[in-house]
């Protein structure tokens, strides 16, 4: 994601409402909230279609300031920007009203931190994007914290099969605890995946999911699911100005393919919902997270991440 | 299509029930009928899967025999190869039970043939593979016999806007009276078609279909879809062995990009009901036919399509 520097990172977070601006109704001080990189502002017409979550205000391009033109952060005078609006590396931050959503007083934040873009971003692509189907077959590419929660939609919703492929056969015991019904290495046979795991179901999966992004697995993923009523949802975000290549018989068969950002979440009223129904131990996220540790080792954090030791640190102040 | 030689080409027909083998019990002697070159055996996973249509006995690979692996005609002694199971181009044919759909006794054979493939096609891309939805904007690219039956399928729906896209400009008059609310082409507009729809539709269309088959032309109609809540239906065959290259994002963002063969349809199941949909005035199929020739004159049928005087001509005997 481009940025505009100096700036404050951070999209995933929980907090506690400190104060609020004029005309704020959404919420008011003491609230605990999740600050909403993808917000919705409910006039844009992605917020007024059913099926639409980019909000307009979205900074997906890297403005750097909030919904007003304005950037909240200043040191030593000079202006600090915003990352995707909510800019949450801080123990303050100033977000838009249709950035923040408020949640259950007694959700523990250091746990529904991740609803706000890790855990719903996949556990959406299964249960809402691709809306996988009780009974059906599905295969999920990529087996890090995101694969993970696609793996807990994908069983939330009813799936029968849930086949975890990666390259790093560590990723195999977690993704099994988290509903996966079986593991494979595209390294452990000569023949490519996808013809792999046609065979392995018959034909092809009702869904797959590429959760890497890269370009290869992407065709992958699509390759794998069934050529007439397979749908492939992509996941991974790939890396930018490349191009990719394909057989489009391959979509003139049959195949759906298809993306979301969020998971096709409407930010503001569903976070609220998914809080609630981890409340209510619809899923579990403690799988998720590795390791916790005080804001102040943020570079600790970023190293287990860079290094595949942890699927998510949590900072706490 | 792939094709073994010598073939009675061939797909698109309607017909009468001369005989039946032994055990067949879905037709009797005497019944009209639309054979289907999409069968529908109901054994396989794709005929299992309440979305699934792309029958494992189709012969879409050019095998040139039945489901049985026998070819039933012959001239002077030597074999004559079926064309995708139905070799309509015949005063008499053999089909299996599966690639046969009885339909009503007043149906008119020489209109109905095309819900045998053409109308349906296009028809079925609309309400049923894209499921366009009421109040909703439709771009359609390429407006020949099937982009017209798409433009039926999207006014059936309840589109608000139908937009269609053609180079030829002599197409827009019989767009519009099937269902279209404006045309336009390519050639008018210095600027990418996709910018000029997306301008248009105010960030792009609900739905569009690409219906000419070519490599370009579904890129635009991938584009001309909104980044977040489009869909973008394949319809025209691509060229074989071409790759087709884009960019991912255009799918992360939200799109859905599928295809679809036969319109989506289950074809035994459909078939008919198209047929009563017709009989009852849900729409109309004349507007698509323009030429009406004895099955003797059929060279000069082909010259009318190849040099674009005719959206379908009908054969009779």
């Amino acid at each position: 994601m481009a940025s505009k520097y100096p700036v404050i990172l951070g999209h995933e977070a929980a907090g506690v409402v400190e104060s609020v601006g004029e005309g704020v109704t959404i919420v008011k001080p003491g609230d605990k909230v999740i600050p909403l990189f993808l917000p919705q502002c409910r006039k844009c017409s992605t917020c007024l279609s059913p099926e639409g979550n980019l909000c307009i205000l979205s900074d997906v391009t890297g403005r750097g300031v909030l919904g007003d033109g304005s950037t909240r952060f200043r040191c030593r005078g000079q202006p600090v920007y915003h990352f995707m609006g909510i800019s949450t590396f801080s123990e303050f931050t100033v977000v838009g009203e249709s950035a923040v959503a408020p949640i259950q007083a007694a959700a523990p934040p250091e746990k529904v931190c991740l609803i706000g873009c890790g855990f719903s971003t996949g556990y959406g692509a299964a249960v809402k994007t691709g809306k996988v189907t009780p009974g059906s077959t599905c295969i999920v590419f990529g087996l890090g914290g995101v694969g993970l929660a696609v793996i807990m939609g994908c069983k939330a919703a009813g799936a029968a099969r849930i086949i975890g492929v990666d390259i790093n056969k560590d990723k195999f015991a977690k993704a099994m605890a988290v509903g996966a019904t079986e593991c494979l290495s595209p390294l452990d046979s000569q023949q490519p995946v996808s013809e792999v795991l046609s065979e392995r179901t018959g034909g092809g999966a009702d869904f797959t999911f590429e959760v890497v992004g890269r370009l290869d697995t992407m065709v992958d993923a699509l390759a794998s699911c069934h050529m007439n009523y397979g749908c492939s949802v992509m996941v991974g975000a790939p890396p930018s100005t490349q191009k990719l290549s394909f057989d489009p018989m391959m979509l003139l068969t049959g195949r759906t393919w298809k993306g979301c950002v969020f998971g096709g979440w409407k930010s503001q009223d569903d976070v609220p919902k998914l809080v609630t129904d981890f409340m209510a131990k619809k899923f579990d996220l403690d799988t998720l997270i590795t390791h916790i540790l005080p804001f102040e080792k943020i570079q600790e954090g970023f190293e287990l991440l860079t290094s595949g030791q942890s699927i998510r640190t949590v900072l706490t102040f």
